[in-house]
């Protein structure tokens, strides 16, 4: 069984580097949700920082603008059915956990949930000061954590199960799988 | 052959929602300059704009400040080395063009050179009201282009040849392919 480790924070951008789809989760005072964004990245090393892109008419945008929190994680293709449900309806239509099947367990410095299923975690607390004008959200890392067979020493080394990769959104409910690593030196 | 093809602004940023490493070129007053940026991502549909983090100690954030433009294209495994080297050393040492082989053509709106081998370009214009606190550089996107063997009609569609296909960067010279495509629905 894959055991979820906490990430050194000064490598947790690797979590992210290579560009996968991710899930955001949010709440405020008993209401929560979970998105997907594709539009994420890392920003700094130490403290570490990331952005993501959360449009303004969402209720993930209203959770996370009142709380000044949120988690994003990373999901893997046994989950890539969901992650494509909770891009594609909005959660004021109803909580999107329920309706289509998501656990989650506490995080520790937030309360926004973290979903099971997903490979990597962070723990986010928005930048007040960061630029709001292009949706952009400026965060900083407050714990990250993975699971240990796909995760650790500050590197990705899946497994052979395809249902354990990470994968990167393309269009019109299509992703790509991570592919096969390689070296280019 | 495959064609270069100008993308249809209002989906360029399908180009980079996968989540590929890029290059960035930079012209400035007859110096250039070429860097790997993995940190960059789209953050508007219409009209188009795309982030990238540029760090304050490269040649590139000089000639990019001096300029106001950039380049942001993405590279093929079948330049996985020369986009591993010119995202290893600095611009300062000498040009990398050169000494990397890296051939280039003109842009049409800038000054920055866009690197063959490539299967995607964006010409972009630095939206100068954007935060550089975080050296986060907020740009529009001015053109875009693509090879139509791997990209039209607003999808990527990656012929058999490994070599044609992006990459995502993991660490110390390691990249993943991006893998096969599949559908969630």
């Amino acid at each position: 069984m894959p055991q979820r480790r906490p990430v050194d924070l000064a490598k947790c951008y690797k979590l992210l580097t290579h560009g996968p789809v991710t899930l955001v989760t949010s709440a405020h005072q008993g209401q929560r949700n979970i998105m997907a964004a594709s539009w994420a990245m890392p920003l700094d090393f130490d403290p570490p920082k990331l952005t993501v892109v959360i449009d303004a008419n969402t209720l993930t945008r209203k959770l996370v603008d009142a709380s000044g929190e949120f988690a994003l994680q990373i999901p893997t293709r046994a989950i890539a059915r969901e992650t494509l449900a909770v891009g594609s309806v909005s959660g004021v239509e109803g909580d999107k956990f329920a309706r289509f099947g998501i656990d989650t367990f506490a995080a520790q410095h937030i309360a926004a949930p973290l979903v099971h299923g997903c490979v990597g975690w962070l723990e986010c607390r928005v930048i007040a000061d960061a630029s709001r004008r292009y949706d952009l959200f400026i965060a900083e890392v407050l714990a990250a954590y993975a699971d240990d067979d796909v995760f650790s020493d500050g590197r990705w080394h899946f497994p052979a199960d395809p249902l354990r990769r990470t994968m990167h959104y393309m269009a019109g409910g299509e992703f790509f799988a991570t592919g096969e690593s390689f070296r280019a030196d």
